[in-house]
């Protein structure tokens, strides 16, 4: 008989922002398998089940255990912070099952990704279009990112950085800025927040041109505003539409 | 004595993918505020409270509402599907409470939004960077929503499209897919969810030759593909970066 294998995406990290499903997929499953530092964050869930810790930078080893176990027939539940879809363990063993010709039982649990999270945290900056873009060039040629963070700031989409920076990638987060400084004003409001929902949750309201790229890590998402993006009381605010427009309505 | 100001998003629909602090902010308001259809989602959250209901297209004056009872003392949520800061209730209330200089506690309560309900239904399409585009031209031109989808075909973003069509605005999916076939191959897959999570949810995975904007209306969330998306087993996916690396690191 065949097992079952759930993606689960729990949130940012405390339970009140985890969703019953994330929760119930957990308590159903046999085995839990994921990162060291998120299976923390489900600690309580965990125990008489058998638990697969693993280190950063090993999603295809994880996805083929992960599949392996479910063929065989165990409930298995891939634990990604966030949601499993973003930047998360889904596409590793979505890829994993077609290279391999598998077919599987897969349930997806959404989560709430930390562009919602820190969005969340800094009022309302996604209140119009927006492009999601990591920053990490470990999977994809610095170029094509850079690419995309020049369109998406032509476009004036408001712009959420995930893996903004790290110890290795240094640089790349300045260079952002330099591009969409050449679109937007240098008052745009930037937002990064660190730890969103967790222990040591720091948030920053800041602007392009006052912005320190070195303030950012890999525990950071960083929200660049449009050019209709706005300050007031703290907090980032993208308006739906055109303000005339707005208070027309009013 | 102030009030408090809830922004709830109870994510696609079902209790089970809404987040425990969601419930709990509804639980703790003696106002809720929403439109009709959110509010019977959450029906059994609200005896015993002030209910105010509305029809669409009344933000502002639901905002104005909301504030007011919570300037007044009261703890008021105000409800939206999905989540609250992506085209829901978050700007609006924001907007109104800078044009009009007031301070108000207010919490933001993240939510899974339609585009992780939907990408959670198709497999996992949002593997890799994206743009999320709303096509109701209410509030936006036209003009500055196609000049959007232009540059996020041309980025080669996975585009995520919210609104894609109603009655009255029946060509624009159409044209949307004129604009994407120019930059990506006629077999690219779409993805077509409509109710996610609820009565009637539906799931559809096609391409872009085949997709038939007609299908498409305001309850359906759109996920076009990447040039790498495949469909593996009925599934969307995105892979996170080129394969060649990732069988590397396999």
């Amino acid at each position: 008989m065949q097992g079952k294998l759930y993606l689960v995406g729990i949130g940012p990290g405390s339970r009140e922002h985890t969703t019953r499903r994330a929760v119930e997929a957990i308590r159903e499953s046999d085995v839990v398998v994921g990162y060291t530092t998120y299976l923390r964050l489900v600690e309580d869930l965990l125990s008489g089940k058998e638990v697969l810790a693993s280190g950063m930078r090993r999603e295809v080893e994880r996805a083929r255990q992960a599949v392996e176990l479910a063929l065989g027939g165990k409930k298995v539940a891939i634990v990604s912070s966030g949601d499993s879809g973003i930047y998360g363990m889904a596409s590793a063993v979505f890829e994993y099952l077609a290279e391999n010709r598998l077919e599987l039982e897969v349930e997806v649990v959404p989560g709430v990704t930390s562009a919602l999270a820190a969005a969340a945290l800094l009022g309302a900056p996604l209140g119009n279009d927006f492009a999601v873009i990591s920053l990490s060039d470990l999977l994809v040629p610095w170029q094509e990112i850079e690419r995309r963070v020049e369109l998406a700031a032509e476009g004036d989409f408001v712009i959420v950085l995930y893996n903004p920076r790290s110890s290795r990638r240094d640089w790349q987060l300045g260079r952002v800025r330099e591009i969409v400084l050449e679109h937007r004003p240098q008052a745009t409001p930037v937002g990064l927040v660190r730890n969103a929902y967790r222990d040591g949750c720091a948030v920053e309201v800041t602007t392009l041109r006052e912005m320190n790229p070195a303030k950012a890590d890999m525990l950071t998402t960083l929200i660049i505003g449009s050019s209709r993006s706005f300050v007031y009381a703290g907090r980032i605010i993208t308006p739906r539409g055109y303000r005339s427009k707005y208070s027309m309505r009013g």
